[in-house]
């Protein structure tokens, strides 16, 4: 009978019907939340009372503080910042325009130099990639080379074809400045076709030249490609952006200490900051709130977790991931164990499933929380990563979790003006706080499993 | 051994990876589908070309020209109209407002009778359930009976929402009626807090006296509660609408006709009619081009089914399902066996699911086309029904299947001024049309199960 009693277990991990055992936790995060729409409100207070809040901004300090202050008017423990230093760039004015001819519609890459007062003017060439780019060789030379490589379409998972994309942004300045070039033109990091630019970081390489270098909208983009079909364009590009000296910012941790294992802690969060374009609803207001409002629905409801569950709003998520690396250094300070980190960041849309660092053997045993999810969204728990906030926990044998809701219109909102309160569903961003309190709380309740033999 | 058997067969079936059988169609669907975006540009076609097309009106005639050209144009065999007999309502002149006061947004009821020309004052009675009003008795006499029962926000699916609060506009009239109500206000079937009004069709009951009957937005509906609360308020309704003769209008079909069984048939489809308010996108011009588009993927592809799939783009779902039944004679005289009917009548968001009239039996059998569908966000295949203008179809013997996507949004926008093309997510509407044409091929091929011991 032990092939049996093999499939037996094996089948019944798999065929588990929604587990009874969180039935009462589920039933009243959906009435209480769906009925208050917490998380709704929170992320107006952010996103239209604080606004954009890029790193080392006024923004940003005051999204702090209102962080601060969220966590305390609620009623959380031990609220308090963990500071870090913070880049501190500025946008300054900016155009782009065909010489002699038709304006442009784009603006600079976060973390980009400024052009000479006056501007450049400089032939422009064309590149899909940053392989084309590298073959270029010195054909860049004293040119504007436009990085012109489209999300591929036919991926579902639009982080997918971000993934593929991304590469032009982040390093095809320093990629086109080791062929000569003066700055870079970048396609936007969307495929929604319209004339808003998408900004976003980009990562000068060491030892360089740091040229100028700017993300167009799509229908720019696309005029863009089609003059150059028809002979040599000149472009003047006017930067007016500036890196300025680090300044000192904070990320915002409060909590619900555990009532039997208060060193045992499970954080859950998303990021403070943003960029100046928009007001950062998606990326990542949805994230903070699905957080607060996930922890603010376990103390109404008056739940005491045995172990301790942890708001972190990490600030700079969008530059250089300082608030990320100094939480760290505090988990690390602190001597708690950082059990589980649950992060989000990928919008506030309907809930479709759980990306995690845990084994496919320990994520067998957690089917049932898979189905006790489920009313939420939840369809499945699979292998992946957490996000860019919790993965320097990784380091200290943290297990992460990325909450992954629907992916398709994510991007054609980020990093841009399009990136408001009107994008936000109120029901769908709930949906994701309930899921995040439901997952807190059970493991908050259970530990982690262990590896075992099945 | 044969518990190891069993349980092995059971298990295999309930933890079935994605299935290679149908992994070359997967890919050409997502390829191809995804690139062109082919219905999201019928779509624009629909709404935006035609634009309403209530039954009866000069905007569902177009649609049907419309339709008839479109599958000749892309091919699809055996074009033909099924003619019906359908409602020909007008909505005429409307106003609402407090007597001496402020004015209300909203509008008629879709098949409502008019005032007389001067309008209809009286006081305000306000209910919160169909059974409120029936319990008014006596005291509904001359009066207005304003049904203001709210979705329940605490249901996670929003149909479930409508179902529960729905009957208050579908039979709120005659209730009121049968009190001596003299007019019936009904708020808006719908979460969102505005003042668009969402009108819908109201069934009047035979030998009862049909009163006027009207939506109001949200905001309307709140106002008149508050006013309600602080002493008597009258209000003055004037509808212009009328209820015109039946008018002869049709359902288009189409095919690629099965090369092996063509007697056998799975019907897809929507419905071609919508309200006349905004201009019908997501209910159900979606509907309408998941199917078109579903057939044109697997024609371009050059597929041959082995049973006919057929498009079917019913008339007349809002008001009285005149195209349903007229197809369901259509399919009897016909002689050919309509093994499947696959309705989409619940939006063009991202795929979630199908229900099924399959028992649970044959469900389980069928698990390989799930995972099959799980690249374009089918999480899962469950008993429930299929939709309005499939179900006639059961009485055949055939099987229903309604696609399900994600309904957050839906009743946001549903029979009001705001369902319009901008609502309607490119890749999201195409997601739904690979759905029903990969299911649709799967089933040409295998034909469905039997009810097996398992």
């Amino acid at each position: 009978m032990l092939l049996a009693k093999i499939l037996l277990g094996a089948c019944l991990a798999a065929q588990a019907t929604p587990s009874d055992q969180y039935k009462l936790q589920v039933e009243a995060l959906r009435v209480k939340g769906m009925r208050e729409l917490g998380a709704f409100s929170l992320l107006d207070e952010l996103v239209t009372g604080i606004g954009p809040r890029m790193s080392g901004s006024k923004g940003a300090e005051n999204a702090v503080a209102w962080g601060e202050a969220t966590a305390n008017r609620l009623g959380f423990q031990k609220v308090r910042l963990v500071k870090c230093m913070v880049p501190h760039w500025e946008r300054g004015g900016e155009s782009i325009a065909i010489e002699g001819g038709a304006t442009l519609t784009g603006c600079a890459l976060g973390g980009s130099v400024g052009t000479p007062t006056g501007g450049i003017v400089a032939e422009v060439v064309e590149v899909g990639s940053i392989d084309e780019a590298k073959a270029l060789g010195d054909r860049a030379r004293g040119k504007i080379v436009f990085y012109n490589g489209p999300f591929d379409p036919t991926l579902i998972d639009t982080f997918g074809q971000y993934g593929k994309a991304v590469g032009q942004r982040v390093t095809g300045a320093s990629t086109a400045a080791k062929g000569g070039a003066v700055a870079v033109l970048v396609r936007s990091m969307t495929s929604d076709l319209d004339d808003v630019p998408h900004t976003g970081v980009l990562q000068y390489e060491d030892g360089v030249a740091k040229i100028p270098a700017a993300a167009l909208g799509l229908i720019s983009a696309n005029r863009l490609s089609t003059m150059l079909k028809l002979g040599p364009v000149r472009v003047k590009l006017t930067l007016g952006c500036k890196i300025n000296p680090d300044v000192e910012s904070a990320s915002v941790i409060s909590e619900i200490t555990g009532s039997e294992h208060p060193e045992e802690v499970i954080v859950m969060g998303g990021h403070l900051d943003s960029w100046d374009k928009g007001r950062g609803a998606h990326d990542d207001g949805t994230g903070v709130v699905h957080a607060l409002e996930a922890l603010r629905l376990i103390k109404e409801l008056g739940w005491k977790p045995k172990r301790t569950i942890r708001v972190v709003l990490f600030m700079d998520e969008e530059q250089k991931g300082r608030g990320a690396e100094a939480y760290k250094e505090f988990a690390v300070a602190s001597k708690q164990k950082h059990i589980a980190g649950i992060e989000s960041d990928r919008g506030g849309f309907a809930p479709r499933g759980f990306t995690t660092s845990l084994s496919t053997n320990q994520i067998a045993q957690v089917r049932s929380w898979q189905t006790a999810l489920a009313p939420f969204g939840i369809e499945w728990i699979r292998p992946g990563g957490g996000g860019a906030d919790v993965s320097p926990l990784i380091a200290l044998g943290t297990k992460v979790f990325g909450f992954v809701p629907d992916s398709q219109r994510y991007f054609d909102y980020h990093h841009s003006d399009k990136d408001t309160l009107d994008k936000v569903n109120p029901r769908e961003v709930e949906l994701g706080a309930l899921s995040l309190a439901l997952l807190a709380w059970m493991i908050s309740e259970e530990g982690l499993p262990k590896e075992q033999k099945l």
